[in-house]
């Protein structure tokens, strides 16, 4: 295996798991998500296809491999994506991290296998080394997804240690949706240091993820407050750097009393214009129309704008 | 949609979740499948494939279609079959059911969704709805399957009464995973009265369930111990039900101290002398020889045999 990329393309800053439309079929909808990704993009936000937010696990491994060579034909970056590609089946996950590496995605972000619960550490270095070695190429980036809270399946310090020690380079960094500062800050201090890559699971923690040397954070906000969080992800170490997290703080506050994404979708689907961007697959719900208003009331009160998105452009 | 199949062809009984073995690249090996299944028929037992115990979410769909094509070309018959189909992408669930419905399948045994957490009834039944109308076939049988312990979604009894209003016919019973008898009781008393048909998901509640008017159970050591159990369920009405019962619970036991699916192939790989058997899928890990060495003392211990198991039937 090589050495890591250098650090100059090493993906870092802040990444959205990106909301993905559908059609009136809840067909996945390539064009209406490839302007997304691109008004992400010109805003400073990387693209985290595919995560717990973007209903990931709502999408056949088919119906992810169309959508990521859609937004390439699209003119999309792969050097911008980092799509998620764990699976329950390793067969599963070894054909979407094949087709991502391919496509020159900058990473790939790998839950755990999750439906067998209360699994070993063994069984987990095994789940992640035969993908490794099956997908056998060197360009291959992984960062590891730990987000307990929905997978279930957390991923401890040893087994990090395990995979770096057996996979270097190739284990690139790690997600950390536990919601728990403490583990991120064990994560920052054990093995960033090592070039290994931590991002927050929220721009709750931005702030004190790069001020800890840590790369960044992929959050779900980034979908709808894409700016305000890159210039703070880019001006961490200016003097009004605490109050651009305030900020960024009172619009997350906003969306905290409802079903994360269907809310994140219904404001596109207000901001865009595009109301068939509210659509969600079960088992998820849309917001009911009550939800929708108190959630655009405390959107308004928190400032929020989504300057220049349209399904449009 | 029509009614419910006759009596006569409901599945009732024993079903086992049908053990996957893998060769040595950790494909399912079709061969070894079709001669334990035709084990399992030729004692009495039904082949519900794809089930947790299957390592059926371990398994990509393409790899679960070629493997019931395999069985029906093997000479397995379809009217004995419930396999898995609920995947966490409804696309998947209804190619999966789609596949058994046209194959012939007695019925399939659906999984909700199980990536997102937390998330409610309205979902779930919309989850079921989605797949349910895609499939579109008339001969569709659904049993839904309440395994709270592994896919952490509770099938609500709240949940079961509005698909049996919304899907006649369709929506044929359950298994019930849940190790609770007061769930399974309120589900015998409520539904079965119904024609919907209450499987226990273990044979610890074999006679309990059957007493109660049940349909049966579907369990693992269905694999290993198929004879007995069946014979308690033709014969639960003698006199000698509860000392069977006892019987099958001593060796159901002698299992409970280790990892049931690397225990239960360990088992087989004993009784028919060969080794490869014993290989799994990560996230999960074979016994060591030292567990091996316990649970074959357990379980020569409970007079457990498998009379006329062999890889070279």
């Amino acid at each position: 295996m090589t050495p890591a990329a250098p650090e100059s393309v090493r993906p870092h800053g802040v990444f959205a798991p990106v909301v993905t439309p559908f059609d009136a079929q809840r067909a996945p909808d390539a064009g209406r998500l490839a302007r997304h990704c691109r008004w992400l993009v010109e805003h400073g936000v990387g693209l985290a296809v595919f995560g717990t937010n973007s209903e990931g696990n709502s999408l056949s491994v088919a119906e992810k491999i169309a959508l990521l060579d859609a937004l390439a034909e699209n003119g999309l970056p792969p050097p911008r994506m980092m799509p998620g590609t764990g699976c329950c089946a390793f067969t599963d996950s070894v054909a979407l991290t094949q087709h991502a590496v391919r496509l020159g995605c900058a990473g790939v972000l790998m839950l755990p296998p999750f439906y067998y619960k209360g699994v070993s550490d063994e069984g987990l270095f095994r789940s992640y080394a035969e993908i490794i070695e099956r997908v056998g190429n060197d360009r291959l980036r992984v960062y590891l997804y730990h987000i307990p809270p929905v997978s279930q399946i957390p991923i401890s310090l040893g087994l990090i240690e395990r995979l770096l020690e057996a996979f270097p380079g190739v284990i690139a960094g790690i997600k950390d949706s536990s919601g728990d500062w403490k583990n991120t800050r064990a994560m920052l201090e054990r093995f960033q240091p090592r070039g290994f890559d931590v991002f927050a699971g929220s721009e709750t923690f931005l702030l004190a993820t790069l001020r800890a040397g840590g790369a960044g954070c992929i959050t779900a906000t980034g979908n709808v407050n894409p700016g305000p969080i890159a210039d703070l992800a880019a001006h961490w170490d200016d003097a009004d750097a605490d109050a651009k997290q305030s900020a960024l703080d009172r619009v997350r506050a906003a969306f905290q009393s409802f079903p994360m994404i269907p809310a994140l979708k219904r404001a596109i689907a207000h901001h865009s214009g595009d109301a068939g961007w509210a659509s969600v697959r079960p088992p998820l719900v849309e917001l009911s129309d009550a939800q929708a208003a108190a959630l655009l009331e405390a959107l308004e009160a928190a400032d929020h704008a989504m300057p220049g998105v349209s399904a449009r452009v």
